[in-house]
């Protein structure tokens, strides 16, 4: 029958660029139990955000936060700059990359590509403390 | 024993920008009777999209429809422009922000973060009436 | 009573554009005999990608395909190009566009808007073989 399981995982980042949470979000779906189903991620910040993409070089991490960085560059274009000039654009990285993502979850594993990992994307320059809330649907 | 809910909500934009839409979809979800499970939000059009950003300032508002301006701008780029020279720019910003949305429901009330609202976005420069599915997954 | 469905679709791209894959889907999930719920469709890798677009004008889908090389173009940007110069520009639009969509399911039918197809978006500029996870929870 189907059930469900949700929790909150804290994660600390070094500030701007990419931390692989895929392990620490398997660890819990092992835990509990559910085999098959419908995992969500959801990351409760506005200046974070979550995205997929090559798990094996760090190359392409580096790539994509400097890429980010000319698509929504700081600079003189913001209206709102209260907590300095990379809030703004940390707001648009997180709209451009999305906060939520929702994965099958097969024979007690998420059905990622084999080359695809799980990144928490921090945009603001600082270290800071994010939150993403974990939702499985299934039995 | 868990169940669903579906419904469509409708609004209507006053052109280009953001609406929140967060209130109206928190009052659905309490009307189901449903306290732990998945909400999605399906946003029916190409030139309208959801998205989650901070709900506390219209500059960020502001800001956020000026720079989806400068990434997908209006001039003589489009082999496409049946319905005027801002509607091939609302496809392209509906596809970089994205027409759907999936959030964990946890004792009632949206995981989302104290700042976090969901938004509506409109990319036509006149009014629009839009329609939004929402789903419910849980007990 | 709730149950749920899995399985992976296989397209072949014909090298950079827009292939529609609705039929697919409907047509999985008609077989499914699932009625109302939400299906996830993943895409199971890191250079393409799903999105939600017009179904109707070829000539937007070439817009969106020469917009995207606009935002994340060839060229001396980039660390990693193992796989030649096309290979960062599509992690970055895989990343842009996002590699899942969740849509509601109802009256047996997803419930996209009248101009709404889903699409797998190939970012290489060969012929890919690409795999697609399919989840249908519902009943």
């Amino acid at each position: 029958m189907i059930g469900q399981a949700a929790t909150r995982l804290q994660f600390r980042t070094p500030g701007r660029g990419l931390t692989e949470i895929t392990r620490e979000v398997s660890a819990w779906i092992d835990g509990t139990g559910i085999e098959t189903g419908l995992v969500t991620l959801h990351c409760l910040h506005t200046s974070a955000s979550l995205l997929i993409t090559e798990n094996a070089s760090s190359a392409v991490w580096r790539d994509m936060v400097a890429w980010l960085d000319r698509v929504a560059p700081e600079g003189g274009y913001y209206a709102h700059d209260d907590e300095g000039p990379d809030e703004m654009p940390a707001h648009l990285k997180a709209v451009l990359t999305g906060v939520n993502l929702s994965i099958p979850v097969i024979d007690g594993r998420m059905a990622l590509g084999t080359w695809q990992g799980i990144f928490l994307a921090e945009h603001r320059r600082a270290p800071h403390r994010r939150e993403v809330a974990v939702h499985l649907l299934g039995e």
